[in-house]
Parts: C-alpha cells; sequence; structure tokens
C-alpha cells in the first residue's frame, strides 16, 4: 500500500474492532520512546543534524524488511498530516511542526515509528481489543530490530533517555482505548476517573494528553516509566483495564434490566439521526456514535463495530476534508460529516 | 361501513391531504347549532326528554337517507368515545358524558350530528384543504333536511336559539385548520395571533376551545354568529385564511432561500427519529410530525400528507390504546406511540 492508500481508507490495524473484550475495549498501544545517542533531543535539534537523525532511521527502518514504508511530513498538505494524526500514526506535534518529522509505517498500520516527535523516535504498536502484551512484545522486537543499527541514548542507572523525564527509563507508555458508554449513562464515571490517578494511571481523551474523552472514549495509560520494568507496566494496566471492564460491563447489566427501553430508544434514535441527518456537529456525531457503538456492544442494534470505528474516523476534519477534496470551513464541515455517515451507513445497514 | 370500521380506521374525510391550498390548510368545517323547540337546552335536560330528544333526532336522521348512522354513545368504551373525539367526530363534553349522547354519521365522516352535546343538535361538515363555502353548504343542506322532520328554536329577530349566547343567530362556526411550520420557525406566528382576534376571529388548537395549538397546527374561526350572514361569515373566514396562507408560504420561501440546509436537516432528522425511535412522547411526536408535514409542503421530503395526518391521529391516545387492545398507562403510551409510527413508516416509506 502506497501513502495514498493510507490516507484514503479509514481502515487502519485498530478499526477492525476484534480481539479480546472488544465489547469494551477499542484498542491497545504500546509506545517506546527512544533517542540516538550523540544527538540533542529534536527540540534542540539544528536542521543539519535533524536530517542526520531522519536518514539514520530511515536507513535502520530499510533493515525491518518488507511492509515497512518511510515517509517524510514536509512534502505532505496539512489535510493530509490531520488525517495521519486522526489515525494516531503521527503527533499532533509533527502534524503542527512537519519540518524532518517523518513517518515509518508497515503496512497493516499496526507498528509505525515516528520520527523527530518529542524524541527522536517513538516506535508504537496498536492492535483492536486487549492486547496490551502483545503490542508491547510487538513494539519491543520492532526496537531491537531498530538497535541493531542505530546507538540509542541509555544508561544503566536511568535507562533510556527521554525529552521529558516522565519517559526515562524504559520510555514506555501502554495504553487502553476503552468505550465507556454504559458508565456514562449510569453516572459513575466520575468516581472512577478520580480513583485511576491514585493508582499511578492517567486517563486521557481520544488523542491523548490535554485532549477530553469525545463520544465516551477514555484511554488509560501508566504514568510511570523508571523502577518498572516493561512487563510489570503491561500487567498493572491490563489488571486495571479488567477492573473497569468489569465495571462497564455491570453498568450495561443495570441498564438492560432497568432501563431497557429507554436504551433501545436512545441507540436507535441515534441510528435514525446518523441515517437521516443533513448537518452535524463533530461533538453530536462523537455522542451519536458513542450511543451506536453502546447498540452494537449491547447486542441491541446490527451496526458492526469495524464500521462504527471507521464512521468515528471519517467525522473528523482532516477524513472529511480529504474525502470532499478540499478544506472544509467549520459550516461546511457540518454538511460533509453528514453526507459521509449517512451514504455510508444507507450503503451498508440499509 | 359499521361503527368498528369507524374506529379502527385512522382516515376520515379531512385526511385526505387533497383540496385547495393543501399545502398549508388541512381542514375546513361548518358546525351549525340546532336546538328542539320545546325542550330545555341538554344541560338541564332531565333523562326523559333527554331521551326524547335523541329519538326525535334519530328520526329525523332516517330521513338523511343511505350512508347515515346512528351511533348511542352511552353504550361505547371509554376508549372508543375517545376515538370519536380524536376523530372530531364527538366533542369532549360528550366523550365525558355519554349519557343521552348520540352521534350521526354519514358514511364517508365528511357529515356529521352530535346530539345532546353543549345544543341538542351540531351539524357538522368536514372537508379536507380549504373548502369552507363547500363545507357550509353541505352543513346548511344537511340542516335543511332535518329540519322537514324537526322543529328548531327560532326566533325572527334572534335567528336560531342556543345555549351559549355567542351561537345565537346563526349558529354557525366555520374554522380552518391551517399548519403554520414556516411561521412558527421564522418566529412571526406571534404576531400573527395577535392580530386575528382584533378582526373578530379566534385563533385555536387542534381540538378546538381551550387546547394548545400543537404541532402547529392552528384552528381560525369566526366569533360573531350574530348580524352576519352565514355566507358573509364563509367570506370573512375565506379572506383570512388566504392572508394566512400567503404569509406561511412567504416564510416557507424565506426558510427555503435562506436556511435550506437547516430545514432540510431538521425535516429529515425527524424522519430519521420517527422511524427509529423506541419511546415517543405525545408533544415530542406532535412536534417531529409537524416537521415531516413542513418537509412534505415544502416538496422535501417523500412522505404524503394523508399519511401524515394519519399519523397524528395514531399517535394519540385513544387510537394507541384501541391499536393496542387496551387502555394505556401514559408510559405504556411513549411505547406504543413510537411502535405504530415506525411500522407505518417503514412499510408504506421504506
Amino acid at each position: 500500500m502506497n501513502l495514498e492508500g493510507h490516507l484514503s481508507s479509514p481502515r487502519s490495524a485498530w478499526t477492525s474492532g476484534g480481539g479480546e473484550m472488544s465489547d469494551v475495549v477499542v484498542s491497545s498501544r504500546a509506545r517506546l520512546a527512544r533517542n540516538l545517542d550523540g544527538y540533542p533531543f529534536p527540540e534542540h535539534l539544528q536542521p543539519d543534524p535533524g536530517e542526520q537523525v531522519v536518514q539514520r532511521v530511515q536507513g535502520a527502518v530499510t533493515g525491518l524488511g518488507r511492509g515497512w514504508e518511510f515517509y517524510r511530513l514536509q512534502g505532505l498538505s496539512a489535510v493530509d498530516r490531520q488525517v495521519l494524526l486522526e489515525k494516531h500514526l503521527i503527533s499532533p506535534q509533527q502534524a503542527q511542526s512537519p519540518d524532518r518529522a517523518a513517518l515509518a509505517l508497515r503496512e497493516d498500520e499496526a507498528l509505525s515509528v515516528m520520527v523527530n516527535e518529542e524524541d527522536h523516535l517513538r516506535v508504537q504498536a496498536i492492535l483492536p481489543g486487549l492486547a496490551v502484551g502483545h503490542a508491547l512484545r510487538l513494539a519491543l522486537e520492532t526496537d531491537d530490530r531498530l538497535e541493531q543499527n542505530l546507538d540509542f541514548a541509555f544508561t544503566p542507572d536511568r535507562g533510556y533517555l527521554t525529552a521529558c523525564p516522565t519517559n526515562v527509563g524504559t520510555g514506555l507508555r501502554l495504553s487502553v482505548m476503552l468505550h465507556l458508554g454504559g458508565l456514562a449513562r449510569t453516572q459513575r464515571i466520575q468516581q472512577l476517573l478520580q480513583v485511576l490517578p491514585k493508582l499511578g494511571l492517567a486517563v486521557r481523551g481520544l488523542y491523548g494528553e490535554g485532549t477530553e474523552a469525545i463520544g465516551n472514549l477514555f484511554q488509560i495509560s501508566n504514568q510511570i516509566t523508571l523502577g518498572q520494568t516493561e512487563e510489570e507496566v503491561a500487567g498493572g494496566i491490563e489488571r486495571a483495564a479488567l477492573e473497569v471492564i468489569e465495571q462497564e460491563r455491570q453498568a450495561r447489566r443495570l441498564l438492560a434490566e432497568n432501563a431497557l427501553p429507554e436504551v433501545q430508544d436512545r441507540v436507535h434514535r441515534a441510528y435514525g439521526i446518523l441515517r437521516y441527518a443533513r448537518l452535524l456537529g463533530a461533538e453530536e456525531a462523537m455522542h451519536l456514535l458513542s450511543d451506536l457503538r453502546l447498540g452494537t456492544e449491547m447486542g441491541l442494534l446490527q451496526v458492526p463495530l469495524p464500521m462504527v470505528n471507521e464512521l468515528l474516523l471519517l467525522a473528523l476534519p482532516g477524513f472529511l476534508s480529504r474525502t470532499v477534496g478540499h478544506e472544509l470551513q467549520p459550516a461546511e464541515q457540518r454538511a460533509a460529516r453528514a453526507n459521509l455517515i449517512r451514504e455510508r451507513l444507507q450503503k451498508e445497514v440499509g
């Protein structure tokens, strides 16, 4: 697949709707921060050595073998960078400052390496469902193979050195994206959000740090990267995720027992509005897609999860602009969003 | 058709969606109040003479010929009386106090006579669209034929005597039911509602005096029954209706020019919700049906007006209870209303 293929399709490894616990877990992600020895961190990197970093990583990525491609972000349009961001393949920083930023991507988008983000390299694995351990292994494997050709900044006492001290040590951030539609609707989500940070876990929205939880999608990740092995971190995240999953399932059981007609009504209305509306704001679309997702997860609706994931991506500004063919004003986005979602549902659900 | 036929079908003469100006006018109605000479008005009528009134009217109705049926309300269930009320065939008073109340009905429901309502007889004609003159002629013809067998209370100086002084004279009330969805959405309806009473016209809701305008349906009727001929009253109502129709059409043109995407969105959302919701309150259903009606009237939707009229009737408590087979609690009504509307739209629009 060439870059155009990645940019034009709302499919990604994590959108398949499969994997373990996929009734609650959208995706699991492992990310390793690495820096080349002998170069300043990207923030302090001059153009020339910055270019050297890109070229050295590009060389190492070639060693990863077939199925890997290397793309510089500099030549891409703002819309294309936005699409890569919406697919979680590059970071907001990279999208905003594409100079000397690059992306190495495996064909299925499950594995990628961001180049000259906050750190020189961020190796990332994203898989559908609860697959923290698997994502970690994939990322570590890729990291090992890159390390055969690259010299990473590392000290025995501190581990891998990173631009931000919160990543020093393993450089590992593991996260699980959960759809907590049941907890949100039973007003029990606030309590949960207050408990998790006390367990050393961060709770974030769909697009990471500083983003709000839209469409009841919450990302739970580790805050500690020093003093724990990768496997200990993975075990902690997995245990926390399983606990949250159980609470979410319990909330859904409660809804099914005590408020089934209301939930049925809500999820079918969401379908009816998405299927017929001519204007849809971003926030409303996310709420409706959350209702749709809950309906599918609870077995009340026949809309497949992969389609809900793809609709979520299609509803975002980058994908909208790309589909229409030019950058859209906010007012145009509402019509384009409604059209895209409506046509997709009409075609594939009827 | 027997009574069961009238009770089980949401079709009536006025639901056909046809007639003049049917993009704004739902129906036109003429009603003549008449009382038998020598009997107290119904409010003061004892059981025995009350029964005589019923029998005398029944005898006279026989003279109206084929297609007419005579039904006593006393034996009917509360739900059945509610259905007749919802079809505008009996009055709220008759529905509540069915003793010695009766209904003479022509098969097509365009003509009827309420017996022992506020007056002994109320001859009524309802037609679809703007048809004030035609409705008046039908009612007067029926009145003439009844008068061949009945002796009405009448004095040369005051005309027909009626229980309420506001009806004395011609005993005529002419009304036009208008759907003012455009004026409601351009915030110009309040102004109109303040002007009409100054022209001697009353503005009421779907179910007459004391009812609110639900679903943007407004009934305009004459307030004066003394000192004007029937034809003068009809002319006044028709002129007023034409003026309101023009204002409503202008409001719709403005909407189409300045806010077409928003109107398109609104009417299609209404369809989507009606087509998929599992619970629908009465007020919400009326609002959504008004949006649906506006969409059809403006040519934006392919839902036929007769169906909108029938859905309006089906959404009312009497029809709901009748369709389900027993009287419904308010909470049950919401599910029954959503089911009925959804199934009808699914079957006939798809």
